[in-house]
């Protein structure tokens, strides 16, 4: 099974960005993370990132086809981003929304998210640990579906 | 008389995204439909797609001075997008927004365009033939204007 | 085929009521435009007027069994009547809604449509002209339905 | 005792309406039956219906010594016509509002009812049978102070 | 110099309809208070009253070339009949809007006009005394130009 | 046929609780008037109360199997009771909610029911005949559908 | 009788304010103009300004007792200041709130007015006459009250 | 470690209850499943439910040195109970909030929760392996911190 | 004179729950400084908590006929529970709502009292000393009544 | 100790204004029972009063440095002058706030209060008892300071 | 060139209020900052300070004729004085907004200036740099217009 | 000093967009201005532009090592780019905002900045002028900081 992780705006910058919020580790442990993760699994991670709405939908897009789900942290762009959505609803593939942070506790803006009714759900808070939740969810569902 | 057709965010998705919504004929019918209905009324119809707010902008901004009018379907970027709105006031080239889907019969989001006050005028809910409904209007004012 | 043509309130003034947004033809030249241009594509065009909220309603309401389609400017209650939305759903012929001006650009208690999720969809801002493009669009419907 | 029913825009359209909300019974029947009903309790019903709103204030103007009671459908003017609500206020008779359908289930705009404070209570849901639980209650209450 | 004042819905109901709030005359005396006083004042005065928004609009689209200026209260369509602004606006004679009662004391509805935008000024709480303190304005203005 | 009656908070206060707009009766008059109402049609009626808004729950999740259908009167709970709104979709049973006074006269915040989309209507204003009114109505439709 | 008229914020610019909006003017000329008109009538006003809310309160306390009647046009304080409100409220005395330019045809904030309640009624956009008017109908309603 | 799941109302109707929403398999079901996973995990899992808001605020006071740490599923307190908010945070304990369906994709009143900002995070959608999710993560966050 | 203190969810967590904002001394301290303050008084005071908002409710229709007035401090059912509200208009005995700490400087749901319109009035901020100065104002009033 | 007390717009008209609301004594009572009571307690109560909001923030900003605590009733200011509340934040003294009313109880916009998050706290509706109220609690509070 | 230097409620505290948002220095230090800056320049800054809202729009009716420009900071009447923004629109002197901090990084309430439209512009969060930034700028617009 | 200049959609239309709001002169024109008044200053003016959001996002993550500090006008991703927001915040640079235009002074969405939140202080309304000020005050700062 591959699943695409697609990381939004600024979470590139990990580790310089606020730590108080996002933690110490930086982008490249989270993509080794994940990938690592992926592999014990018997799966194959393919860790994207961008900070441009129009590339995330090509990625989205893209996505359709050469994988089988799909793990996204759409950033900022959560609370705004219906073109996203409607990437997410374009290609039906199922996709779980995973925020790094508790965004329920943070900004009001960011308590609200455009994209996740386009998901099967989402996972907010757990830091790191949120994308390879999210992964052990869409394996398994895949079992079950075999 | 050469008219620029802007297509936004998930439009190349025709005919995969969501056909009860959108058909099931594809965006490259798309294209074909509109190229050859301007060939047929003696005039030039350039149809571009992008998912990228960035490039949209770009887009609107080259048509200016590169052909006489611009039909617009901004997609998502139509409830949002004030950055295209700006666009469209800065060339002032006649426009007119086109939306497939009837976006009054859908979420309350699209409702309402922010798009819409820097065209001529908007044509919803017609499927297809809105845009070449739109350059029927647009090839007749220019007409009227010789 | 024949189609219903409903103007609402005001529309009667065309030519007298602010020349500055809805042009200096009058309403006889409206009417006449939109008859000629019918009986020229083969159909028919029966064009109404009404002030009243109540009567419009009388006029969709006959116009089911009497007629193969609707287009209507419901004029200023088409921000408000929640009557005619339930009148056009209730008949369920096809129709349009038909604005002369951009009502995109102007009060902000036009913005909003509340009788257009009861049509197939919306042309605004191309003056007369939306009246037979609106024809236009009716007219292919019913060939494409033969 | 006699009982002004007054029925709102599109009730006539019964069984022709959206049948799914409305029952597939026709407006005749619902006259027929409310009618009915009233004499075999001894009173009489004057069953009116009108598209529109000033002849709905009118039929409630009339009411007053001319009749006991009103119940009235005011369809989607129940939404926005404070002019009916200054009507019912003005005339001081005792009247129930009933609706056909359970407006709390149907789109928001229907949530409120701007005419319900001026009159005894409302039922709304039960279908044709709210209007005589309705007739039920004026008949009694009228009992009662006798 | 002749001036058309129109009543709205439920004016006809004065003496009737809550005299805490509007007084013990009834509608004939209003009439003829206006009436008189504009003769004395060598003025006619047109009074008209309709609860029905289409005829109302009506009322002020004959105004047009029939006489000089209009005073009018549009009772409960003040807050929200859109379609009666457009037919103030579209006649463009010099109006007055009255309220015999102070509409900001009272529900909260009231205290939004829609109307008033299209009219010279607005007089409210003053009683009977509003319409005809309207009529001097009128009448003097008149003089001014003259 | 059995029917549970589900009254809410302070609704055991009856009698004692602003007797201006809940009458003289108490709690106990109200229980032997439905409880009465119900045998003589030839049904059962049992009639139960709290406080709490999770007992209330306990109760409609009871009613599934114990009984045929529910009259409910939520008090304050109405207008925010999610979960109880929950438990009426949950069970499924034939639902009418009841207020003994007029919701719509009474504070802002009274005037919006959540808990009323998950019942088949909801009578109000009508005293404690809105309960026998509602018993009226489920007996009936009991028989239609055998 | 004396009348206490008091102008609010910014009215002591008149002529050099927006003449677009309050005419030319200025406000030596406004006092002349309503001190001449009540002498004329055999009544006193006495004509206050100031641009401070603190100074306006103590102008309507001190008229209590010295005065028979207060008219105000507290500028733009007029849609914030409740505290002008109580202190209408407070003294008791019959006050008409006048406004030079018709304030509903202005900036969205103009719309409302908190002090108005507080008054009998409210004239607006009938310029220095708006005054004048409010003298005429204060000084008739203490005839009626001989 | 011994984790206190905390379910709320109507989650004891699962199987019961809206299937198309909530999956077929019933309560027993779901506490067997957590109990099982917790154990196979060498964790104790103490799975308790209620109706009553009073009630689970017990529960999470008593969860306080008799847990390590709290799966809560508040049900449709989730989107009004700041009095359970204010347990969460009393208590200090991590706590990560669950639900079984995407609750961004239901009524708009479920889009936000307020007991989500007193929690570590959120997962919602992922049915019944959102609870045992929530465990993996809090099992490894004790280890870490070990 | 006997003075039944009810407090609401949480405060039985007093000194445990985020003693920043509530201070350092627990719920047994409170309930001793009420009940100590109250007999030096000459007076009684009965001091009860519940998390339950059926409870608190209960706790209110028994006070009627058991008491002669109440301190109650809702905790976070201040915000939101319209029962409440209703049950102290019910039993209409004086009561005074208290909370420890200021709820204007804290979340912005906690600006709002639903239940204090029901009370003689409020005290906020003054951390235990609020109960006994709303005692002391109760003792008073009582004293004035003799 | 040394306590400034600030009254704010009107309340010097106590006694005159709405009896009703704010009882029968006067200023001069208000004064004098503040005075003295503070007198009976070793303390020195300075009344001040000014109905302009710029005289207030004066008093507050001359407290600092000349007395040992604020209470202020800021009157109808209360509801919109952050002007006050910067002056509260600026001095820091330990202030409380007043209200004679129980503000809760009375017109929407007296719900909020602006000033009262840079207080200690608030006490509202138990009349003048309140200003002693506050009194006793900054007396006390100084002495659990030494 | 002369330019007036208007500064609002609770500026004179600078230095004494919160510190750690306006700086350390006092506003005697800002007043010889401004005034020196100035005179270097070659102009006159004339600075003045006022808590009350009415002597702040005194002071800019007198700067019309007596300076060639205007420096406004008007604290918090920034967010809700109209009167102040009338005020700068009568005298139509060109004229720049200052804030010490960022009103965007504070409450909410300050994100919103009223009186920033009647100004060429707003500088914010500068520190006393912004008073001679905006200086720099109106000197060098003089020079411009020479 | 390095100073990167950072500017949003449609500012490379200066000159054609607009000249009314914008002034007549270019784009290239602004860059000129920059960079030789960075130069005479003694430091060096990276300045950039792109329409796209993510550039802008990628610009300022860019910034970061590579300068000492930004000034930014976001075009109208200043109203709704939370992404932006992000983005200063996770490189921490000093940031001046900067627009143009008096943004208070034009459409209703341009009131609020979503970014300036996230910078020192924002400058609008001030033309070109306006990015020369950010650099002075941001090389002053510098030097305080040496």
């Amino acid at each position: 099974m591959t699943i695409t992780v697609i990381n939004g705006p600024n979470i590139n910058m990990l580790g310089v960005r606020e730590p108080g919020v996002y933690g110490e580790k930086n982008y490249a442990d989270l993509e080794a993370y994940i990938e690592t993760y992926a592999e014990e699994k018997g799966a194959e991670a393919i860790v994207l990132q961008s900070n441009s709405e129009g590339e995330i939908i090509d990625f989205i897009h893209h996505a359709m086809g050469s994988c089988d789900a799909i793990v996204i942290n759409p950033g900022a762009y959560t609370h705004y981003s219906y073109a996203i959505y409607d990437a997410l609803l374009a290609v039906g593939l199922p996709a779980v929304e995973v925020h790094i942070s508790n965004i329920h506790k943070r900004d009001a803006f960011r308590h609200k998210s455009v994209t996740a009714p386009a998901c099967i759900g989402q996972i907010c808070g757990l830091g790191f640990r949120g994308y390879t939740l999210a992964i052990d969810y869409l394996l398994e569902e895949a079992d079950t579906n075999d």
